[in-house]
């Protein structure tokens, strides 16, 4: 491990363990993915997918940050989870708790129809399992429309906190009110399309996510 | 505007409007942030607050982002609401409804207790309006632990999608659920510290999150 993912400052709150780290990415299913251009960096959000220590994107192949990352530079992916704001009685001692996974590595561009609609596979399982197997699969020319790529990652570190605010002594006796508020992301209820055809059937998976 | 901020592919779901990234800026609290050390890009998650074209980032004194931000280098600041699933009848016009922001610019350390109060101030209101004014305000030890930071948003823009599906002609016959999943960060009930106050009322402000 090197010093880029060497967890620092606060170790109680982080990990390289990869059943953490694996636990925190199938949690979610949004990254950020992170690339230089010319010394700037770029942040772009983007759904991923997971496999092993592998992860997987995808996006137009007339993309800036697909073809950026194709050429094989340096990325760092970040997935994080809020789980909560921590009300401290000082303003000094408010926290979050959340679960972020900051992984580093390169990225490969997937050729070949197959490996293609596999990956494609990964990502569309890791957001709602189920659904692949449901829809029409892509054609050639949308496979060809599309740039999959497979990120390695090589260095990776989980952080996370959870539980209560931890205020001084002597703040325990102020009349604020201190503690934890939830915050989840949450499915509403689903808006069928306006042409769905009369009496298809809502599929179960829906109500599963978030996972 | 420069090529690094420009909307591309998809114009008609971007806006460089200053109305339109403040609206997305102040809808969501967490922001992640990147910047580059020795040609390798970090993307980190933290909280922020907003005052005009000025965003407010505060950490550890100890911090390596601090450190890294405050010495003025190139910063990417990203901020992404999802909100909702968009099930299309094929896989290849899946999609996803959201709003994010892309800033660019640089930051710099904010001198002076006053100042960094006021700065801290911001990004406590621009989380829960109304909580900076019950709570024990910082003392010079704990300001000097912690550093705050001024980004100026030098270029920026919004990306955005809502709607349905968009399927091509033929697939309208497939009997496949199609429409959206609305998603949201939810608030859920306030879990109170183990040590309140018996008495202690609940602020109303925890029912307007997220805002």
């Amino acid at each position: 491990m090197s010093e880029r993912s060497r967890v620092r400052r606060l170790p109680e709150r982080g990990s390289n363990d990869e059943a953490v780290l694996h636990a925190i990415l199938d949690a979610h299913y949004l990254a950020h993915i992170g690339f230089v251009v010319d010394g700037q960096p770029f942040v772009i959000p983007t759904l991923f997918g997971r496999s092993g220590n592998k992860l997987y994107l995808h996006g137009s192949a007339a993309s800036r940050m697909m073809r950026q990352l194709e050429s094989g530079v340096a990325v760092c992916v970040t997935v994080t989870l809020v789980d909560g704001l921590v009300l401290a009685r000082s303003a000094f001692h408010h926290s979050m708790n959340y679960r972020s996974v900051v992984a580093f590595g390169t990225a490969r561009k997937i050729e070949g129809d197959e490996a293609k609609g596999q990956a494609l596979r990964i990502i569309s399982e890791h957001l709602l399992a189920g659904r692949w197997d449901e829809v029409r699969m892509p054609k050639p020319q949308e496979l060809k429309a599309t740039t999959v790529l497979e990120f390695t990652m090589e260095e990776a570190s989980a952080k996370m906190r959870e539980g209560g605010p931890h205020d001084d002594e002597e703040d325990y006796e102020l009349p604020v009110w201190a503690g934890v508020l939830p915050v989840a992301l949450k499915a509403g209820e689903p808006v069928p399309d306006e042409r769905l055809k009369p009496g298809t059937p809502l599929p179960e998976y829906l109500g599963k996510f978030p996972h």
